[in-house]
Parts: C-alpha cells; structure tokens; sequence
C-alpha cells in the first residue's frame, strides 16, 4: 500500500565504467478484485489508487456508472501467507440491483487483466455497450492547447522521473487544466484509476474533458474512454486499427502522435480548431 | 489472416499545415484460444504467426513443453456472421496425456490476455512452474555484443517503420545472430510467438539465448522467458520490481535500459563480461 517504488542494487556499465549503484524501480503487485465475494479479476499494478483503479475498472466493464452503484471498498484482510495484510486483494460490496454479468459468461469473465477487453465473455461481447453518447459532446479543443498536453502530463508525473517506468494517464478540461493524473506500471490501470477517481467523485460521465495517455492508443483505451464519457482521447504514440474503429463508429475524437504542434486526427477531427 | 497494417484517411496538423492524408495502421484484432473446443484465452493481437502465438500462450502457462504435445492448430471455420473466416478464433488439439490446469481452476484461467499472468487462477498461482531451470546455464554474453542486440532488433522490424504500432521480441545466440523476430501491438504477444516458433520447430528449452525486447521488462515478461529456459532477458526499458525479484529468483539475468553501450543488470550479472 503506497509502495510505489523500491530501491535495488544493480550492476551499472555505462561509458567504460563497471560498478554497482542503487536504482529506484517501480513496484508492480498483482491485485485481485472481488465482487461481493467472487473473484472478478487480477490485474498486475502499482500500487497506490487501488480503490480508484477497482472503481474505473468496474466502469469500463459497464457494471456500474454512478457514485451510488458502489455502497463500500475495503482489502482483504490477512491474504499474506504470515496473516499480515499484503493490501493486493479488494473486496467491492456494490449496490443492490446492480448486477454483474450475466452468470453464464461468469466463467469466461472471472479472471481478466489490465487490458479491461480480454475480460470479455466472447469475441462478440467486445464491444461493451456505453451507458452515455460522447458522439453528441460539443466540445471543441485549440491545437494549441492540445499540443501543450504531454508537457503538462510529463510534469505532473513524479515516479516516472525515478524510475522510467510508469505510463501516465491525464484528464484535461478543453483550456487545458489538469483535472486528475494517475501512473500505473498497466497503461490500462492508469486509464481505469482516472476514471474510478472520477466515478467516486460524482463526476461521470466525464463530458468536455480529454484523456491524455503517455503510450499508444489501443482498442482497450478507446473503449474505456468511451464508457466514461469521454469525447476525446489523445496519445503520444500511434493508434491501433481497432481503436481507429471503435473511435469512428461511437464518434470519439482520436489524436496520436501528439508531439509539440503536430498531431494525426483520426476521428471525429472538427472538433479540434486552431 | 496477414493483415498486419490498413491504411486509413487522417487529418494530420504539422507545422502549421493541416490536411488530409493516408496513413498506415497496425492491425490489432482479438484472437480467441480454444483447447478441445472450449475457450482457453482471448488476446488482443496482430495477426500474423497466429499459430506460433497460441504455442508460446500454451508454453507460457505451462501447458506444453514439447512439439509432440500439440497435434494440431487450425483456423476455426465460419466465424464471422457472414460465415466467412474471419481468422480470430484458432481450436488446438493437444496429445493424449496433455493436461488442462485443474478443472476447478478453470473458471478462473478460461479468459486471459496478452498479459499471461492475467489468466492465472488466484494470486499464490502466479508464479507458473518452470519445467527448465535457467539457472544452470552457463550463457556467457559480452557487453560489446548486447549493446548491439537493440539496433539489429529495430533494423529487423519492418512493420514499425510504417506504423510506429508495434511492439518487438528478438531472440539471438550469444554471438548476437539473430534466431527469430516477431512483432505484435501487445509485447506479450511478442514473446509468446518468439517462443511459439521454437516450440513447434523443436528448439526448446531455448538454453545459451538471449531474448531481446523494445519496450519494458514486467513480470509477466521474465515468466515467459523462464518458462521458455531463455536464460537471459534484455529490455530497452525499465524493469519492474516484480521483474527483478522473479528474475533473481529464478537466475534469470535480466538487463534493463540497454541503449548503445549503457546498461543495466538486475539480476545474475556475472553472466555479462566486457
């Protein structure tokens, strides 16, 4: 809990020198989130946001979408083998009428990863239906601010300075405020603990925002942004096929590339002005 | 089946010019994993060496050892709701006496990801059973040739260079001869099809190699590369915490941040001389 990152020697060679030092890693522990008692899923994280991380996590699958669907989180106590608290297992007690997914896809959807989409019950389920339409936004965004996005997101991430190994996920309001900011060994993670800040908030869905992420832009990340509300997702490397696909068809806005002032639109491209 | 990159219209912003353009894609679609007709795994892939990906899936998680262990891998028929192929759905056959994990694991283990350690069954399962020990192989690797591992890797990918999309694994012998490259968007996916390609054409345990990947170094990764018996495990990035402990572990030498002739060793150094 809070273990972010640890310090390890390591046998440095670097410019004819050969020589031990001590370098800060980044921590990745496996989490296992429960559903009022079942096992729902175990992803590998960084610990810290982990109520956050469960919280998004349950949004992106589409089980729950307001504040109120989640009456309690807590971990688990006594999962190390000594009875000491390793703070890796989560217990959500949710709402009564809110329903997990249907018990006959439970066996396929009881263990899934960071990658919130091959939690899913079937090819055909892959396309998790959205609760809220971001093709209706109206949300425009200047270039100009766009561009100054990564350097914000960069500045804001403190562990990845240490270690080097962090993804970033960052929600920005359209004059380019950050909003929230969460690292994650799991680029999926960082995305799902942004959005479970803003679900125990109160705050979904999250209209007239944009979700800036530090890596590529998959088919995973579309679709969470889309579960959340989110009109615009933009990234600092290239975007899947897939995520090109799913951003076309629920009229997401697609950035990647976005570095200094120059950037591909690959959906829903006029809501970004000059 | 093949359709590594898709071309797509996007609107690119670039010093000051806006326009359309045609760019590359890297195709990223789900593959689902059947064993004997029920699903083992969905992973989200790039198509292409999909039978070397389910190989290295099964070897991965422990399941196969041995060429002979798998009789046959073919493409399911008639997955698409037109009835056409649409390649994502592949059935193996495994030989008789080739074991399933524990049926009462199985609920738990039928959906999985990119991210094999995802499938595992509860936290305690997440360390697999390795069948080889790397530990015992004397693999001596000079500095001078590792630090040239990542630029043969790069000159290898031809898929990168249009896309930007994709994640690579190399595997090399000691001299630094490149064995085997594969690309995929997931790095997971990567290793998987390096290590498939070896199961089928009878070269595992992969002793006296090194395993050369583009991006980070998670735990997920070092599983993969024990369960192969690759002894050494080199990544351009930074290595998780978890990484680094199942790497010493196991007596995997793992190297991180390996950029031109700089590096980092976290684990069974003396394996690297000058």
């Amino acid at each position: 809990m809070g273990r972010v990152t640890v310090r390890r020697k390591v046998r440095r060679l670097r410019d004819g020198t050969d020589a031990m030092r001590v370098d800060d890693l980044v921590v990745e522990e496996p989490l296992e989130m429960r559903v009022q008692g079942r096992r729902l899923a175990i992803t590998m994280r960084t610990p810290g946001a982990d109520f956050d991380l469960v919280s998004g996590f349950l949004v992106s699958e589409g089980i729950v979408r307001a504040t109120e669907d989640v009456v309690a989180i807590r971990y688990c106590a006594g999962a190390g083998d000594d009875g000491t608290n390793t703070y890796n297992v989560v217990e959500v007690t949710l709402a009564e009428g809110v329903l997990l997914p249907d018990p006959s896809l439970d066996r396929q959807f009881a263990i899934t990863s960071a990658c919130g989409v091959c939690g899913k019950a079937s090819l055909d389920a892959i396309r998790t239906q959205a609760v809220w339409e971001v093709a209706d936004d109206p949300i425009q965004v200047s270039a100009e601010v766009l561009a100054q996005l990564p350097d914000r997101l960069r500045a804001a991430q403190q562990v990845f300075d240490r270690t080097g190994g962090l993804h970033a996920a960052g929600l920005f309001n359209v004059d380019g405020e950050l909003l929230c900011m969460r690292e994650d060994v799991g680029r999926h993670n960082a995305v799902d603990k942004v959005i479970g800040d803003a679900l125990r908030d109160g705050r979904l869905p999250l209209r007239q925002t944009v979700l800036v992420v530090s890596g590529r832009a998959s088919f995973e990340l579309v679709q969470k942004a889309v579960m959340a509300g989110i009109p615009m997702l933009a990234a600092v490397s290239a975007p899947s096929s897939l995520a090109v696909d799913l951003a076309q068809e629920s009229g997401l806005t697609l950035v990647g590339f976005l570095r200094g002032s120059s950037m591909n639109i690959y959906a829903a491209p006029d809501r970004i002005g000059p």
